[in-house]
């Protein structure tokens, strides 16, 4: 296949380009070392909603069309918004796409769907399918405590291994064209006049369901670190790129726990990674905050890849980046019902050296 | 766009072949006038299995596993596997996948999903970056009813406008490649040595999400309706084709009530369609057998396509199909919080007659 590498590995010859994205987040993750880089932070996270559900799901909607009006583009050139979430039958997604009037199509992979929805998005764009596409995830952290653990009204005790879902929500247009967001888009939050770099998604490895029989919903990173390094070792020998070839291998949300486990895992596998592995997770909030093992959602890395990682790739802080989102494939029932955790994690090279 | 058509819809040169099938069914499923066509009927619905959940799963993998048998194809050779369910973080695919071994993307498009994983699989065939995927879809009469309505031990009434989710699951596997599921292959379901005709997707297209107010969870039909009547007309629209270039166009599970709603609104807009027009709802069942409405789920569809529609296709019974899965993104969240109901559809155009 022309366009396989390896086993599991994606090669994009025609380099979809990233034109817009659009990050935001709630208040806490507003008070947290990533503030500077979001685009928005909510006041309230409510977001002027009755429900939470209703908040995560404007979130998200904000994100997309934000990331829309970024790029340049008009709801019409847009060929599929593609994106997921948390909540049961991903409400947060197919609510807020009922209003946008956009081919969607919807996704599960949890905290992984950030990169799944890019993995797609950027087949779509690279086979020629679609010029436009948005890909989205959210999260919000009083939607998942509810569906997952307890509502908050409880007060119930976190162990330390557990992590924080962040309310965060973040999107970023594809194209097949040159023309975007420039760096006046990008209003205050971005230096005026200077030549910003391009992204491009250049690389996208799908990974396998692994796991290896956690049954603790709270020690989520330790579920997920395996189908991380699973992927990553398989995205570099897919491609042959030895760790160094990237400035950023950034995890999604494995928390302080599970980053440790990935590292160690990796060392053990011969690749030695810890200066330049980064976790979304131990990124979002300073330790003060008390979130125990670090952040978690699929916003988390969504956010943070929208925000930070987007900008500091457009100054060109950062040439290539690896992001790996992570995902723990649990429900309530599966858990209830005495099932261990299934963990995956798919990963998305990103380049702005233009070329493959 | 080399590969687009219209505005929704994709146009897939390459033409990826259906290589294998199969469908499995409950009890029920099994007693109605499709019962015929499937590959597999379980006598108890428990499938050996000491919850729902499982037994679902388990029906997913079975699927799954036999379609890819009988593709002639090993484990090792499939580059993804693609499926949704309707159970919370789809649990039914995510339990499956985790014993295959084989990189997966999760789907969530409710009913949908046998078309939406239908059209993301063709896509990575058709764009050359897979050799062979694929597709499924689940859904289990007693998970669906504990999850969106009520425990089976309350006994509760259902209105006549009520659908009955199918225990049913179907898979496909999708090659670029000729080689595959033979004549023999079907075992006694298929006559022997008659040659059979070799099953081609042609176009997709990808629905928009169409919320027309309803509220009713025993009104899926009514919910659906308007989102598969706009998948059909923008289909046609985009393709240039009138509806009887189609010898079948089949909707997932709009039931008595909404395929009787999708005929008019259709009849409306100018596209008479009534002789043509199936719904895998109203077949999946006979009226004696109590179901109200008809069949729902996402297996209903799925288990129809691959069982009776793939083999008169075979047969040559069938020559151009075009089967739109229709999804009603609900959740009992979205339910208690007063939320209506968005309606999607998905339509993917079958070939024997291999030609684009």
């Amino acid at each position: 296949m022309k366009n396989k590498l390896g086993k599991q590995t994606f090669r994009f010859y025609r380099m979809p380009r990233i034109v817009g994205s659009y990050s935001i987040v709630g208040e806490k993750e507003g008070k947290g070392p990533m503030a500077k880089w979001f685009d928005m932070i909510l006041e309230d996270d409510t977001y002027g909603e009755k429900t939470w559900e209703k908040s995560e799901s404007k979130m998200l909607k904000q994100a997309i069309l934000q990331a829309l009006q970024k790029s340049g583009r008009e709801k019409e050139n847009i060929d599929a918004v593609l994106s997921g979430d948390l909540i049961n039958q991903i409400m947060s997604s197919s609510f807020m796409a009922r209003d946008l009037s956009i081919p969607f199509l919807g996704l599960y992979g949890a905290c992984s769907t950030m990169t799944e929805s890019l993995v797609l998005g950027s087949i779509m764009i690279d086979g020629d399918y679609a010029a436009n596409v948005i890909a989205g995830a959210s999260s919000h952290y009083c939607t998942a405590e509810r569906q997952f653990r307890m509502p908050l009204e409880h007060g119930n005790q976190r162990p330390p291994s557990a992590q924080w879902t962040a309310t965060a929500a973040g999107a970023m247009v594809l194209s097949s064209s040159d023309k975007g967001d420039s760096a006046v888009a990008h209003g205050k939050k971005m230096p005026q006049g200077k030549e910003m770099k391009e992204l491009y998604i250049t690389h996208a490895t799908v990974g396998k369901i692994i796991d290896t029989g956690i049954k603790d919903a709270n020690q989520m990173g330790a579920a997920m670190a395996p189908a991380a390094v699973d992927t990553i070792i398989r995205h570099l020998s897919d491609t042959g790129r030895s760790p160094d070839f990237y400035d950023l291998i950034i995890t999604g949300d494995l928390g302080f726990i599970g980053k440790d486990i990935a590292v160690d895992l990796l060392s053990g596998a011969g690749v030695e990674i810890e200066g330049i592995l980064k976790d979304c997770g131990t990124m979002m909030y300073d330790k003060k905050q008390d979130v125990h093992s670090g952040g978690s959602g699929c916003g988390c890395s969504a956010s943070i890849f929208c925000g930070h990682v987007y900008r500091e790739m457009r100054l060109g802080n950062i040439k290539n980046a690896l992001l790996i989102s992570t995902g723990a494939l649990l429900s309530t029932i599966s858990a209830q019902q005495g099932e261990s955790i299934p963990g995956i994690a798919h990963a998305v090279a990103v380049t702005t050296e233009g070329v493959n």
